[in-house]
């Protein structure tokens, strides 16, 4: 069965390619249109390259680091063949998404001058090129090195099945060092432009968001594509690869149990994560096609519609799936676990159980997906509330943002404590597994759904720098709006999924190096959970005091520019001469000056700023959720780090939720009080103290929602893996 | 030896009636000091009158129940007697320091008249009576019933020291019930009444801080007594109980070895914990006399003096006090720690090793308490960054604190686990016990040095409301400065003896409860750790919400009063007119105005407003602390409890640090922005844009530092000793 897994990875891609083609055939409207989006795109591209030129050296020592080290160990060195395909995989994964964004911003740009599904159509069928190469690299690629490894080294017995999913591990490693550079680089990107743009642009020298006036618009526009598309992209490739990784892992040790009773050789254990995601690439294409809305229709519900038959597809197709690969029921010798008396616990498995873990990862993510819905969209209760709060100043929004992003950490957290409790009930360490793989399954059309928020958004700065008529942002801005949503759902997804693969990669990791228990009153496991537990937050401060450098760094440049570039002095001065006045009533000279200036800002330079911060930035957080878990297992030994990998898993998931739902919810607080929000009778609108409050509030909230807070579930992964790869040398 | 330890507690209350008699016989001030001096302590008074008749009830009711389930336990209805002595004495600490703080004010505003020094007398001798005030209840109460019950239960066999200890835990139960409801009833209080009394009285109209024509300043002035003084002595009661009962309750193991080595009975190591804390009173009262400073000199350096005579004098103490109670060597068979094949691990335990402990307790103190100073004291480096990100505006300023606060965290958990392997390679848990008693030892002098922090304040205050000459406000100032940094370090203390005492507990839970091992792997487990992990979150999120209400109405009350009290509109119009003009130069009728408006807002509304509003709001997160580990520990057994007691130990240190360390450096950060801050040779000061978004970081930091941060301490430990007086019940 193996081999003809990568053909589901195949399937992926062909699709990926005829919706990437079918895309650039769309029309990308005028000259100057293309001009703007040709900015966007090249600024894309060098920052792409400069990262990736840094992320090559750090992949080859880290590769030959792994080969070296891996030689006389149980694992081999073509752990670092996995290393390199997991990081070649996900760089390649976020290259294509964002060549596939920067290809559709303009062309949904130009597709919303005829209306809104057009436009919905060009944006999805964008995003859903990230979302199909993503889940398509990542079943063709560890498919396929597994066949390799199963050729090389056979499957006949437990050892050798485990040593093959140890060697595979790399690819997860792989994935995972890119999916923390790429976030936290982009993250800082697209943040400094940002908080430039907004801070000097629209705060000093009073222009609208993504004017052709500020230097910093293409940056800010460029920063959309590299956080928010290639860096989630890479993200969750590494998401839905370990989760893979930790489910089969888990389900190598079922081989064991061949010896107890023959009629089940557990390779079926191992090959059902891979073949659940196989099935899932199938059900999102199937999915997306189901995504279509009329103009004035809601994008949200052609949206859900897409997700919801996916997600009820899966769930049935599931079934199917467990019933055929694995046997009615079966007998597992408990390695982790024994009974008071020291003997290993033998436990009743059932292929029945194994399901209910599936559809309990499915109904979790889609619970906790509801809950970040709550606390973040627009128009509910809680971001009524908060919007309500910016009535007392930036001061109380503040604290009102910051309460509300803590109290909504509660549920999804019960949410993860009671999947983790039914799952393992159900299918041990290995239900944990299944639950967090089945949770992604459909990640194709999650993420497609994701990655056409930031592609709406471009098309919608697009409209603005070129000048195009209001009804086409307006459309645009609806698609935007709805993006938001869909963003948050899926980092409920993203953190769910997260959470639990967590864990696998916990039992994996004890099962690689070989404890039984990880007891928490010893000492040394409990220092080892307070360091965890302290990384995410050096982590987050890091993320957030780089964010500030670059955007001063910005702030400086875009001042600079409206200092000393005459066309742009002369322009501002008109714009405020004018005011609010329609440009016909303008002077001629004013209306030249305006003319004169287009085109004259420096957008490279902006460009140039926040690519170098964010790629001098993005170092040492990554060098510590290296180094942490070596020098603690190789210090303190292996049980140090597990209590390390628990705490890290257990705060990394509370801040992650926290700072994503607080940034969430900020954002829209804010874009509330932009459309009018009426508290105890007052109405406060765009422009008022309110408005200024709401302002400062989502600038808070920027850092904490696209840089620290999704850097989180990647760096808790991350550590889980290092941990796991070097816990054959440390055992 | 038992029976002569209460004499030290009772010579600790005989220099606190002395003192609190000395302090009384001071120069209150004239007619106008004094009736503001009143309206204060009748305030605070009226405060602590409505809280201690609602946290009677819960006494009341908590009292009954424990009585009730523990009389058929191992333990014994005797325990409900421990627990109302321990809320009585946290309540009755509580009070007399207030009581003197309310008389110290006043004096001390008086006394800087005369001059610096005399101010620092007073304001110390004040806060010395609530440092003396609380070792000497925590001493004489516990050592006084630990006596009693050893003459009813006896202490021959391992089984009874055991149970005599266990009906013990109820004095710290009822302590850290009662110090929750302090804590988080007085933070709700004072940030109340400061907020408003700050977004109205010093944004809205103008008017200076303390000034008497803002009707929140009386409240305002209150609730530093309430939160600072009368929370912060009830959270200091309850972290030295704890950390003495943690102590006992591990020492008492000792004894079953007596039948092991027959030279050893075990007793010494129990009663070690009180001796020590006996002794710290002895040591912080000698401490007090090296506190003296004269005209212009620091009195920083004068507090300093007195804690580091007191640290090094007990470090000696220490070291003749282990060696005389405890044998120089024994054999100590482990009951929770097991070797490979489940067998006891017997342990060399020496005397040398203990005193080992309580040097690293203190000196694990000390370092917590100076990377506290350097992270939040005012011109250090990361402070002086933050008041420059205030250049930015708001949003740059918060994104800075809260980075800051994060970063923050990471020394003092390093030298946390640091501290947790050391004490426990010298003597195991008993060791990290011992280690958080000599922490807190001498905290009658940590403690006077705390209290005098908000004395201070208030003798500022006052100075301000009753228009004394401005050399009496600056010397009363140069005192509240240093009253910032002192308090920092105190809170380094409180939270680095939390997070031991919370281990000590957490093994004192794991005896009590019966099990030798809790394995991090186990899913129930691991949901225990999730679960307690999201406590502190939800803890302080309701905390900040509760702020953010009860701010709101008493913004509305000062808003109404503005708007509808004559004689204040009249002065307010009559203060906008003039501006910044002396006096002198003033009209008659505006000058007529102001005088008839002195003494015409209606404080009493404000005070009532804050104290409804605190003691609506601190039942919810009370109640959530005592309910949690009571749920978990039923429906999902022992080890679940364990592992959320562990979850929420390692979350609640780690917020407490970033909320307290974040809120400390946002206030001093606005106080150098005040003083004048040169950033690229700009100059920014009070008024400035600058100074607006340093107000903002600071009103956030407010909540941070004052409410929900400490809280997150007695949090932690209060559900600790809920899990271990229900551990003999869910065994």
């Amino acid at each position: 069965m193996a081999t003809y897994l990568p053909l589901f990875g195949v399937l992926a891609l062909v699709v990926t390619f005829l919706r990437y083609r079918w895309v650039g055939k769309q029309d990308p409207g005028d000259e100057r249109m293309r001009r703007i989006a040709s900015y966007i795109s090249e600024g894309a591209m060098a920052f792409l390259k400069s990262e990736y030129k840094v992320l090559a050296i750090f992949v080859v020592v880290v590769a030959a680091l792994l080969a070296v080290t891996a030689r006389d160990s149980d694992s081999h060195s073509l752990i670092a063949l996995s290393f390199v395909a997991g990081a070649a995989s996900s760089g390649l994964a976020g290259f294509i998404g964002m060549r596939a964004a920067t290809l559709a911003n303009v062309r949904a740009t130009q597709a919303a001058k005829t209306g809104l599904g057009e436009a919905l159509k060009v944006a999805f069928a964008g995003g859903g090129v990230m979302g199909l190469s993503v889940v398509g690299l990542g079943v063709f690629g560890l498919s396929g090195l597994f066949s390799l490894y199963l050729n090389i080294f056979g499957a006949e017995d437990a050892i050798q099945l485990r040593r093959v999913v140890a060697i595979l591990t790399g690819f997860s490693f792989g994935a995972s060092l890119i999916a923390l550079f790429a976030r936290v680089g982009g993250g800082i990107y697209t943040k400094a432009a940002d908080v430039g743009a907004d801070l000097v642009g629209k705060v000093e020298a009073g222009i609208p968001e993504d004017h052709p006036l500020n230097p910093a618009s293409i940056a800010d526009n460029v920063g959309d594509n590299v956080g928010d598309v290639a860096g989630m992209g890479a993200d969750l490739f590494e998401s839905f690869v370990g989760a893979i990784i930790g489910a089969m892992a888990l389900g190598a040790a079922f081989l064991g149990i061949a010896e107890f009773n023959g009629h089940f050789d557990g390779m079926g254990a191992a090959l059902l994560p891979l073949a659940i995601a196989a099935l899932g690439i199938v059900v999102s294409i199937i999915g997306t096609y189901f995504v279509r809305v009329r103009e004035g229709g809601n994008p949200q519900t052609a949206l859900n519609v897409g997700e919801f038959v996916s997600a009820g597809m899966m769930v049935v197709a599931l079934y199917f799936l467990v019933d055929w690969m694995l046997p009615e029921k079966w007998l597992y010798i408990d390695q982790l676990y024994t009974d008071a008396a020291g003997n290993p616990i033998i436990r009743e498995m059932t292929s029945l159980g194994v399901f209910f873990c599936g559809v309990v990862g499915v109904a979790s993510g889609g619970l906790i997906g509801l809950f970040t819905e709550y606390y973040t969209g627009k128009g509910r209760g809680p971001v009524k509330r908060l919007a309500g709060h910016s009535v007392g100043g930036a001061a109380t929004n503040l604290i009102g943002g910051l309460g509300l992003g803590m109290v909504s950490t509660v549920a999804p957290i019960v949410i993860i404590a009671a999947a983790i409790m039914l799952s393992f009930k159900f299918g041990a360490l290995y239900g944990i597994a299944i639950a967090a793989v089945s949770m992604l399954s459909t990640l194709g059309i999650q993420l497609a759904v994701d990655a056409y928020g930031p592609i709406s958004d471009n098309a919608g700065g697009i409209a603005e720098m070129a000048g195009l008529p209001p009804e086409v942002r307006e459309r645009t801005d609806k698609l935007d709006a709805v993006g938001n949503t869909t963003a948050a759902i899926g980092k409920g997804f993203a953190i769910g999924s997260a959470a639990l693969t967590g864990l696998a990669l916990f039992g994996a990791y004890m099962t690689a190096a070989n404890i039984k228990v990880i007891d928490i009153s010893k000492a040394h496991v409990m220092a080892g959970l307070f360091l965890g537990g302290v990384t995410p937050l050096l982590f987050s401060a890091l993320a957030m005091m780089a964010v500030n450098r670059a955007a001063y760094s910005m702030i400086d440049e875009v001042r600079r520019q409206f200092r000393e570039n005459k066309f742009l002095k002369a322009a501002l001065d008109a714009m405020r001469r004018n005011d609010d006045k329609p440009r016909e009533e303008w002077s001629e000279e004013d209306k030249r000056a305006m003319d004169e200036a287009d085109g004259k800002a420096e957008y490279g330079h902006c460009v140039k700023i926040s690519t170098n911060s964010a790629i001098r930035e993005m170092a040492a957080p990554g060098v510590i959720a290296i180094a942490t878990p070596i020098l603690t297992g190789f210090i303190g030994g292996a049980e140090m780090l597990g209590g390390m990998i628990c705490g890290v898993t257990v705060v990394a998931v509370l801040m992650a939720i926290f700072q994503s739902n607080a940034g969430g919810a900020w954002d829209n607080a804010k874009k509330m009080v932009e459309e009018g929000v009426n508290i105890k009778g007052i109405l406060y609108e765009r422009g008022s103290e309110a408005h200024k409050a709401a302002v400062v509030g989502d600038t808070v909230g920027d850092p904490f929602k696209d840089t620290s807070g999704p850097s989180l579930n990647i760096l808790l992964k991350l550590m889980s893996i290092v941990g796991l790869v070097i816990a054959p040398v440390i055992a």
